[in-house]
């Protein structure tokens, strides 16, 4: 039972669900209905897909993320950068509007759902630390600028698109004469009042005595607004006659349940931007989840939510949907509406339904460039070039992979720049573990400790060198080890003796355990017996089931002062004795 | 001055240079030529090419390692894995036997000269890193078996080739029924002479009273009395008219100089794998240089080398070679045979100019069948299927790393081989580090020490957790520490303060920042204080650069004692003068 419930968590809370709960979660769902709706629409049109996508995408997954998620305030459904990555990824095997495109993004859902539930059961989600977060920091405000870059053309009524920020920019300097002026007025009307929505309509709702969570949520839907007014504006003025783009015909009635056909060719063709866009939603994902969490002292079973996203995506998929993935906005008001279980988001998938099956006419007029604005200030949020910043000032490593991260999205796409990220972390992570901190140490005056002799006062015998190595051994730093060892040697013609401590090792891997015996036998060539100190138990235990220890020259001391004493036993004692300095 | 004799070591020892060390260098290049002349030429059969080319390729080299090379006993040239994937790339661009063969070999000895320069100006020397033992001993193995297979077809009279192991193990296995008797006796013969003579010959000569060195490199030139032998029987009884291969006519003379076009579109094409054949040849190299450096104490500078290999490299190409690199036996030879400086390299190439000038007709007869049973002979001695066992015995993921790079080369090749072994290690480097070891610690009672409280008799008070993290903070293990102390934190509603201890933490990176400031918004929204304890300085300093100290909830403390009394001064106090368990 207990099993199951780990795979079906519903069963956990829906054994105490009460009537209260019931009427919390209905309001709940209410809230984020509203909320959704215009997100819906707006990035299935990010996606490159039309609008009724959007909401196709917002029911089912809604509803198995209620079943199978473990957490309590999570709300899936379509978010602007795996949006923008389905357009990117949809874009390559076909053009925009085309059933091939359509047929694309269903299977990124599908295959992006399928890796996701593989990753959960074979508890692969590590895989998602090979995003750093500078990398994901960086993809995220490289995505936001391009899709917000994407977005200028609607809301200005010209012609730019691109696959880059870089060609959109291109494309939209070439455009920029042919402003339509009727579009644009709409557009940049909507835009100022949704900036204002988010920073001047709190100040004066607080000043009307409504603040805090009640306010925020008013914030959150203020799209619905900006769309409710945009429509009457065109319908009353008949502003599609003068070339205002609308949506037009969003096609009612709930998606027809269908799962997508098993085309290998194509699944193949997809499955690394498929399993980019899982990552990245995943990564978006679980940091939302724990983070609500949190703040119920709740817990999130991270496997368990691989498996959640992709039973969501699966069911995208199947109600004729693209990728979708947990939310950070939308999470954020399910929680502060006070979602209490997962039911809400399943209400949630009602109330879109509901408008899919009879509010859909009503968005015939609503004019593309409100739309437009709405994804804008939504994205805009994502862009943190603050943080570009930040990490410049703790460390120049992570900052290299943000800033190249962000530079290869802009100009060369997602993919480019988010496996150039992955990679560039990857290498600095490598390069700087391959020069690992070496202390020349000696002994302190009246004591047993052994300490660096650049920083302390120590004292040291002309026979002995004694290294500590600051790192774990393994393959990035074996051969460093090797070339410090031969020059240590080398510059010491008296040494007789080299100990090496290693209570900072945590690891010796075959690559360093073949260094070890290299320097053991060279060491043996000149005549110097290799001592190893204060080595783990769990090392020591892999070394017994190599030869190096019977090679080993010298032997294995449990602290480096036995080392020491076991060689020239008069001096250590001597300094043992000494006054502390 | 020093910095000169830096980049130009032959500054150094040419200064010392007398009499003495002149007849000895002369005597160990007559010695090294004699081993050099069946390899230089078995070596560019290997590589696809005419032989002479394997001539060529043995002289430029040796003189410009003498003016760079730090080592004093390493000798460059053509050797077997190194020719092995030059004929992989070469096979990529053209066939062999045309002139765009050749230049390809020839391009990929200058890229990958300018290459090894460019690292070593760069110090770029850790890349070499990236291949960790169990990958480059198990590429090294496969290449071996590869070589051997290869060589099988010439030895036995039969036509069959392939770019892997798999293509030709096939190619033999077809062609296996149309065998030349009189070949396959000439190969077979040598081969049983060349085992012999590696076997058996030094116990026969050690019962003649010659043993150590004289004996190790008299087994060194065998190969050269097998082919004397097999050209005389050729000749005596005009075996070639009865259909056995032989190398026919050699150009004598020596290469004309002259700088390889600058092909741009070429050199993009193959800069991936004169990369690798860089990577793998400065490996194989700078190994030899430490080994041989450590016997006598001397030093070796691996960014020097770089340069070194570089530029013999470059040399090889101007002069219509193709890549070269230290090899393992000829420096071991060269070693034993007592060369000083470098300068017995230098007149070892002078010795093969001399045969190129002077003995190439001599070679007319050579049989292709003893060459190719030289070839088996010197590479089986580099396969060790036994590194397998012992490497699966210490290690389970080194062992797989090694299986994979083998499992690839024999079946798709030395290039995919080598990248699938680099990418597999790094993964699970990268998966290792990704679940640090997280123990629970409470305090000793008696002591001011903190253990884990599985393995020890510990005191905990209720409202305290303590986690000691056994390992480095950053990105791959980022997101596990923050999953672990959310569970954590879950499970015990009592819990109202956490500390870190971090002794054990050499590095905590931006991403591992970012983990740590949600853990500590998370537990501040859950109403928990999170402490720090024995911080290292370094990372204290970087800590200082970000806001993650004034944000923290708790303090940074010293010690894991201070931390503890400061929450709870009364317990801490008793455990510490409580008798010990």
């Amino acid at each position: 039972m207990n099993v199951l419930k780990g795979y079906f968590p519903i069963l956990d809370w829906g054994a105490r669900y009460t009537g209260k709960t019931f009427t919390n979660d209905i309001i709940v769902a209410l809230i984020v209905t509203m909320m959704l709706i215009p997100q819906s629409l707006a990035y299935a049109i990010v996606a490159g897909l039309p609008p009724e996508i959007g909401l196709y995408a917002s029911m089912a997954p809604l509803i198995m993320y209620a079943v199978f998620g473990s957490s309590r305030a999570l709300a899936v459904g379509p978010v602007a950068v795996a949006s923008l990555m389905t357009a990117a990824a949809a874009g390559q095997l076909a053009s925009q509007g085309t059933p091939e495109y359509l047929g694309a993004a269903v299977a990124l859902a599908m295959v992006s759902g399928l890796l996701l539930i593989a990753m959960g059961f074979l508890k692969l989600g590590f895989l998602a630390n090979f995003l750093s977060h500078p990398v994901i920091s960086g993809f995220i405000t490289a995505s936001g600028i391009q899709i917000a870059a994407g977005q200028l053309g609607p809301v200005l009524g010209i012609h730019a698109e691109g696959e880059s920020f870089l060609d959109i920019a291109i494309s939209l300097w070439r455009s920029i004469g042919h402003i339509h002026i009727v579009t644009a007025a709409v557009g940049i009307g909507s835009l100022i009042f949704l900036f204002w929505v988010r920073s001047g309509l709190k100040p004066l709702l607080a000043r009307f005595g409504l603040g805090g969570k009640a306010s925020d949520i008013i914030v959150k839907v203020g799209p619905v607004v900006a769309i409710i007014a945009t429509i009457l504006i065109v319908w009353s003025f008949t502003l599609a006659d003068s070339g205002v783009a609308i949506v037009g015909n969003v096609p009612g009635g709930l998606p027809k349940l269908a799962v997508p056909p098993l085309d290998l060719s194509l699944w193949l063709k997809i499955l690394v931007p498929a399993l980019l866009i899982s990552i990245v939603g995943y990564v978006e994902s679980i940091s939302v989840a724990l983070t609500l969490a949190a703040k119920k002292r709740q817990r999130v079973d991270p496997d368990q939510e691989l498996i959640a996203l992709g039973a969501s995506n699966v069911g995208s998929a199947i109600s004729g949907g693209f990728p979708v993935t947990g939310g950070f906005a939308r999470s954020v008001v399910n929680f502060e509406a006070g979602a209490e279980t997962p039911a809400a988001g399943a209400f949630t998938a009602v109330g879109i339904a509901l408008t899919t099956l009879f509010l859909t006419p009503l968005l015939y007029f609503l004019p593309k460039a409100t739309l437009a604005a709405t994804i804008i200030v939504a994205v805009l949020s994502l862009v943190d070039l603050g943080a570009l910043k930040r990490i410049y000032a703790y460390s120049r490593t992570d900052f290299a992979a943000m800033a190249a991260t962000i530079l290869f999205t802009l100009v060369e796409g997602v993919e480019a720049g988010l496996l150039a990220g992955v990679g560039l972390s990857i290498f600095l992570h490598l390069y700087s573990t391959s020069k690992p901190h070496v202390a020349v140490v000696g002994q302190i005056p009246g004591t047993m400790n052994f300490r660096n002799l650049t920083r302390h006062t120590v004292v040291t015998s002309p026979e002995i060198v004694s290294l500590r190595v600051d790192a774990s051994l393994y393959f990035p730093n074996a051969r460093f080890i090797e070339d410090y060892i031969n020059q240590a040697v080398a510059a010491n013609p008296s040494v007789r003796h080299l100990i090496l401590e290693c209570p900072a090792v945590n690891t010796i891997d075959a690559s360093a355990l073949e260094s070890l015996e290299a320097i053991n036998l060279r060491l043996k060539d000149g005549g110097i017996t290799f001592h190893l100190s204060e080595v783990k138990g769990p090392i020591m235990d892999r070394l017994k089931r190599s030869h190096f220890l019977e090679e080993l020259t010298g032997k294995v001391h449990l602290t480096h002062y036995d080392a020491v004493s076991s060689i020239n036993p008069e001096l250590a004692r001597r300094t043992l004795e000494a006054q502390r300095v």
